[in-house]
């Protein structure tokens, strides 16, 4: 055998590795060409002095154990099956069952995915939006108690900060109101794995230092690690550590890969050992592409002016949001531009703005072409009032469930096109992605302004999943409610 | 960051690489330095061109495609979280919550937890057993029957073939004799993934080819493929490839790896370009290796002798049982020897035998050390009766379990030293790694022969798992029964 490698998906892989696309999305390292092993040889498996994950008492136990120390968790634990296994396991190990649990609407699937698997009640929390731009702004935590006081038996509550687009909520006076119930806070801060590592201020501060019990962060999205990789980190107090472990060894391979697991070992010794210098030189190139953006007449860059308002106590300025809202482009077409023109490939772009995500590896040419690119599009673009479409208010979300997700999405379904399923309720999921935040779950009803929003969404070619025929719009709803 | 790599995991592993030590275990690719890309160029996000795996419509959805003609299934599933993210979705999705499963005895612990997470009743067949060599026989289709007899309203049977030492059972039978009942056979293949790609007779059939509906390979473990990745196959008839689907979306990480997707589509392109060739000379090796030991005095290594009995079908002979039951060394002993004196690392040693796993990707050198190593050993060792431990019957299932899984794991439990555990039932699993079979599942009763062979396999170091203390042996028990 030859071996070779030149057709296929890796031979995409290597054009596309060649080619001068310059990334502003995950990983964040950038596809750095950093000094690494053949990765065959350095994939084992659980050989004498190579340690077990889902036992370790050896290499793997130090290396976590040192991760949980450089972290100041009380255990964490590396994953391999991505953030979504930490998330799939602290929701069914921190709640029973049929139990309840009090979770912020713009969860990523996985944190739905757990609720489905459990049977869970949801008790939602809404997080604010922040209409000039587009986005979804934080949680408040005055609905967190409102929701703890209608629903007393709730078993955990469950919080995504900061969110795909850097806004980082109060994660601190959340989690006092969640203690003050005895039940632990758990954040999805899977976009958020880079604030350890930064130095005081540059960088909004890790939920672990602010009273959440279990925080899941997903190591590829902002840091040097290879994607599926992720790390979960565990505080003493509300949360139970061993039925954690328990569905960690469940919804985990039992063949971890030592490649990641070695990868991931390799990406918090790097961080570490750097000081901070990476990000306060990533910081300072945001500071200044940000800052000279002030001066653009129609691209608008939200950063720490939102705080304090919309719910927002922090931002992440490492994500870009690049506002065309209110001009004569959308998001989607700036993203084209900036891909054929600039050769720039962006995280995700949607009808009001674009997503770049930075990291400490990205490259000063990276933001130089970045600037020169907006400034000359900024230029050719102009305001212009549009017709007002229900899409720009943001997930126009449900107001109540009115079956569980379990119930719903394991309910016969009929399946019809979404424009008559009207008053039904949904018998699936329907998504944006990226990044991954349903727009309706299984049990919710569909109103006229969810069925708009979903095909303004298809309209304009953006990408919606769930639908069970993407040309036609079909959905398949719940039979007998 | 000067981005070292000369510490922690990955320089241990680099440290490894470099060693002499042979790998007669997993993964298949040998550590052979295949000519690969470096892993972070590679390594990217869903963008523009490259799908997603979850709703693949591009490059996924083709590699996907041409994987499932060229295995012959009707549809075909990448694994980024191992077999466990396959065996589970094909738990999950083929029972309904609460149902009746039938399950061979010595699958993986991953097929256990599929039971505990739908809450499944489960009936058991048990393996055959081969004293002369203390290993696990095959399942008899007679036993299948019986059980679907016994429990008409099952509704999947699931199998491991081959097994971790190479026996395959009669699949052919065993999926005629599930289909009458109109429900699908799921057979774990994880041993078996080299099966499709080699010569006629060469190598046991694939379960895809004799009538099984779901099959589960672990790509990692006999081919050129990385550790945690495999594939799983799917037959029209029987087995509802939606909801197989729709578990595969929630088991597997949104984030899975490029790196090892284009890695299994790489193996797989070069497995076919191969023709069988490189297996074919893996054939005459293990020919070759096997007829020279026949001459051993003490060291046995059982081949195709063993087909027809025992439930014994074919046999897999690229696993390399060697027994020294009956000689005055036992498994481990052997197994030290070959690592100490020889620089021979083996996958598995139990009491009787060590396993040492070959692949496609072993070289002659490994071949003329392991015989050498061999033929040394048996001048040395010498046959000698033992006293009978009751360890060497192989594993003492249970006969019945007296309480579901998911109840006697979810019950509260008693942490009490084992030796005064007898007649109480386990609240946790305790298996034997590798290869994670359980030798006891919650809600099993604890008797005298199960205890003895968990204290004996302890006492001889080998490794147990599950137990809540190594030291002191104790284990949870459930309360109030």
């Amino acid at each position: 055998m030859d071996l070779k490698s030149d057709r296929g998906i890796l031979e995409k892989l290597k054009e596309y590795g060649k080619s001068d696309m310059y990334p502003f999305h995950m990983p964040g390292h950038k596809r750095e060409r950093i000094d690494f092993p053949n990765p065959f040889q350095i994939d084992i498996t659980e050989i004498e002095g190579f340690d077990n994950l889902h036992h370790p008492q050896g290499i793997l136990k130090d290396a976590m154990e040192k991760a949980s120390k450089i972290y100041g968790s009380d255990k964490s634990w590396f994953l391999v099956n991505g953030s979504t296994g930490g998330i799939l396991s602290a929701v069914c190990g921190l709640t029973r069952r049929g139990g309840t649990i009090i979770m912020s609407r713009n969860c990523h699937k996985s944190a739905y995915h757990g609720i489905f698997l459990n049977e869970l009640h949801a008790e939602y929390i809404y997080p604010q939006y922040i209409p000039k731009f587009g986005i979804q702004g934080g949680i408040f935590p005055e609905d967190v108690e409102k929701a703890l006081k209608k629903q007393p038996d709730t078993q955990a509550v469950f919080i995504v900060s900061p969110t795909y687009e850097g806004i980082v909520s109060d994660i601190k006076r959340i989690s006092q109101v969640v203690h003050r119930y005895g039940i632990p806070l758990i954040v999805d801060e899977a976009h958020g794995a880079h604030f350890p590592f930064a130095c005081q201020g540059e960088f909004p501060e890790s939920a672990l230092n602010l009273g959440a019990d279990v925080v899941i962060q997903s190591l590829h999205k902002t840091l040097p690690s290879f994607t599926q990789t992720g790390i979960m980190h565990w505080k003493r107090g509300y949360a139970d550590e061993k039925r954690i472990e328990r569905y960690l060894q469940i919804y985990q391979s039992s063949s971890p890969s030592y490649l990641f697991m070695g990868g991931i070992d390799w990406c918090i010794e790097n961080m570490v050992r750097d000081k901070g210098k990476r990000l306060h030189l990533l910081a300072e190139r945001l500071q200044n592409i940000r800052s000279r953006a002030e001066k653009f007449k129609n691209i608008r860059i939200p950063g720490k002016e939102l705080s304090g308002k919309f719910g927002v106590y922090d931002v992440d300025l490492s994500k870009l949001v690049l506002s065309v809202k209110g001009t004569n482009i959308d998001g989607e077409r700036l993203s084209e531009l900036l891909r054929n023109r600039y050769h720039l490939e962006m995280e995700m772009s949607n009808t009001d703005y674009v997503l770049a995500m930075t990291s400490a590896f990205d490259r000063e040419e990276g933001f130089e072409r970045l600037f020169k690119a907006l400034k000359e599009i900024d230029k050719e673009i102009s305001p212009e009032k549009k017709a007002f479409l229900e899409m720009e208010k943001g997930f126009p979300w449900p107001e109540k469930a009115y079956m569980k997700i379990h119930q719903a999405w394991n309910n016969q379904t009929d399946k019809m096109p979404i424009e008559d399923a009207e008053g039904r309720i949904s018998g699936e999921f329907v998504y944006i992605y990226p990044p991954g935040i349903p727009v309706i779950v299984p049990g919710e009803r569909l109103d006229r302004k969810i069925i708009e929003f979903i095909q303004n969404y298809k309209a304009k070619n953006l990408p919606v999943q769930g639908l069970k025929d993407r040309e036609a719009e079909y959905i398949e709803t719940v039979i007998g409610e």
